[in-house]
Order: C-alpha cells, then sequence, then structure tokens
C-alpha cells in the first residue's frame, strides 16, 4: 500500500486539488485559505459554491483572536476541534456549556436544546467574542435572538449548523442579517469539522510559525 | 422565528425527511437508523448510495459493544462525539492517542502521520475492540497493515476518513478486504461526525432506554 505519509504534503495536495473549484469566485488569498480548509474537511466540492463569508468576516475574526478574545461553541466536538495552543498564544480560550449540568435543566424546563439554552446563558460573554456553530440550528437561531433582541454583538459568527430541521433556515437568517460578519454554508450541508476548518484558517493566517 | 426546539421532535422529522432517500436499497430496519444518523450528520442525502455496511457489521459492533469491547479512534473529534456514557453502561470506553507527546515524537521520528503512530502503538489491543476513523486516512491504512501483516482482528472498523488525500483509497482499500465487517462510506466525503453518528446509532440499537 503506497500512500503519502507526511503531514505537509497531504496538505499541500489536498490545497491543489480543490484550487480550480474556487478560480471563478473572485477570492481574496486569505478566503481561498479559509475555503480550502472547508473544503477539505467536508472531502467535499460541491461547498465552493456555498460558502458564504461576508465582506469583513474574515479581518473581523483575525482581529478578534489578536486581542484576545474568546471563542463560544455549541457542541463539544467544535470545542474539541480547534486549535487551542495555537489560540491561546494571542490570550483567547474555548467555551462551550452542552454537558453542564444545569444547562441540562435548564433545558428540560424550557423544552428547549441544550445548546440553545446554553448560549441564552453565555449572554453578554458573547459580546466581542466569536461564535462557532457546527450542530445545532437552535443555537444560531438563539444568538440571532441574542443580537436582535438583547443587543449582544459578537466579533464574528461562523455558523454552520447541519441537518434537515431548521439548519437551512438558520443560515439564511445569518446571512440576511447585517449587523454581524459571519461565514456560514447555505442549505442542509455542514458540521463540525466546517466550522473548525473554518476558525482553524483563520487561526493559522496569524500564526507564522505554519 | 418560529422554529422546532425540542430534541426528540427534531430528531424525529429529520428521520422522516431522508426515509424516501433509502427506500431503494433494501436495507434492514437496524441498517436505516444507522444510516439515517450517518446522511442526518452529514445533512446530505447524496450519502445514501455510497454508505457500505458490510453484511454482518451491525452484528458485530454490537456484539462488541455488548460484551465491554474498547473503542479506539483516530482523533480526538471522534472520541469526544461518542456517547461514551452510555457506551459504558456495557463496560467499554473510548481511547484515542494523537495528542500524546510520545506519540508526536514516533511521528517525526518515522515521517509518518500522528494518527498512523497512533494506531501502530495500540497493536494488539485493537484484538476485538471497534475501530472508528474519521479523520485520516492514513490511520485506515495503517489498520488494514495491522490485519494482514500482525493479524490483528479488530470486531468492525468504522472507516470513514475525509479528504482528497489517500480518503477514497483508503476506504476502497477497507471495503474490498473481507476480513474485518466494515462501515464506510465512498469516495472523498466523510468525516468526524459521520462516524460518530454511525457508532452512536449502534449504541441506541442497544440502549432501551432511549
Amino acid at each position: 500500500m503506497d500512500f503519502i505519509k507526511k503531514p505537509e504534503e497531504i496538505e499541500n495536495r489536498s490545497m491543489q486539488i480543490i484550487e480550480p473549484y474556487l478560480k471563478d469566485l473572485n477570492l481574496t488569498v486569505e478566503e481561498v485559505k479559509v475555503y480550502s480548509r472547508m473544503i477539505h474537511a467536508a472531502g467535499d466540492v460541491d461547498y465552493a459554491p456555498i460558502i458564504k463569508i461576508s465582506k469583513n468576516a474574515i479581518e473581523a475574526a483575525k482581529s478578534a483572536i489578536k486581542s484576545g478574545s474568546n471563542i463560544y461553541t455549541d457542541v463539544e466536538m467544535v470545542r474539541t476541534g480547534i486549535n487551542k495552543r495555537t489560540l491561546s498564544k494571542f490570550g483567547g480560550n474555548v467555551f462551550c456549556k452542552i454537558a453542564d449540568e444545569d444547562i441540562k435543566k435548564i433545558a428540560e424546563n424550557q423544552g428547549i436544546t441544550r445548546s440553545m439554552a446554553a448560549m441564552r446563558t453565555f449572554g453578554k460573554d458573547l459580546n466581542n467574542s466569536i461564535i462557532a456553530i457546527g450542530n445545532a440550528p437552535t443555537a444560531l437561531f438563539e444568538v440571532l435572538r441574542l443580537v436582535i433582541e438583547d443587543s449582544i454583538k459578537p466579533a464574528v459568527i461562523i455558523g454552520i449548523p447541519v441537518g434537515f430541521v431548521g439548519a437551512a433556515d438558520s443560515k439564511k437568517a445569518l446571512a440576511e442579517q447585517s449587523q454581524i460578519p459571519f461565514i456560514t454554508v447555505e442549505g442542509t450541508k455542514g458540521g463540525s469539522p466546517i466550522a473548525v476548518a473554518a476558525i482553524n484558517a483563520i487561526i493559522y493566517l496569524l500564526d507564522n510559525s505554519r
């Protein structure tokens, strides 16, 4: 069995394969890097036309990371995947509450999902933060409600929930608002690795050791 | 913003939406449950025709879980996503070595990926285990080498690495061998949530509390 075993070679070869699918999209050099990691994480070039990055989103995310902003995630898989060692060089940390006992109780009492209860509980901590949602449409809907009703202002929302119930609608609502810079994927596709890929791509834009 | 907020309703509605895409595939009731969770995790009905479950794989995985077998994963995101609380009722645990310092050194010394070094280091612990690979083709290639060259016999291999470099080939090699029951996805698509969905679907088949 002959195959490429060196991590750098695998990454470079993968980026070469993805490149042709991006050439007609008028992307900046930094956008190409974010798109490429997202597409690689899904193994699916059909992501190329459905990834949506608002004009100022990469810049806003970079500024937030550089200033030590925290990242708030909907599920543990997103927290796990984010390169926390590199993030911590800038002072930021990653938080997720979905597995907390008090969140479970709030969710049961209110008849809502745990990820939604978790976002609601973060509340004002989300100001100037990066929000990374890779699973739950309800979490993204709740964040958008916090923005509109409670005037919460995250620095950027990476909103890439997945599935057939609410995901497409929640991402459409994200893309249609103009208050908060965002990265998303149209339709039902998405997931934790795609959200993680977007975040890590931006972290690596700032980390010259890579 | 009006949307479904109750977890059971979200799950049931999602399974209903997926059902029509499975009806011509001649699946067993248990296979339908595994397929549905995998498709839901990707938000992508195009998975329906490319999921491949060997004839005895679900039965083999159920037996292994029931007898307290451990699960070995290539990356931390797969470990994170597996429902360990329910798994532990049967006595099993989940192991991942990719972040270990000694694995990093082995990988650097041998010019291989860390996930490959991790699988090699597990060695005989993989006998009668469940292997869940959601990211690294090199980890799956290494497991197949251990099966062929070192006569390691896992109970089942959930091999769903993702990407454009080696993933499709490694999964083809998995599907073409006949020694070990397997669950896989043809081509470049896959990822940690898809591997996690397959495992959790099987754990839930055994857990009557759900």
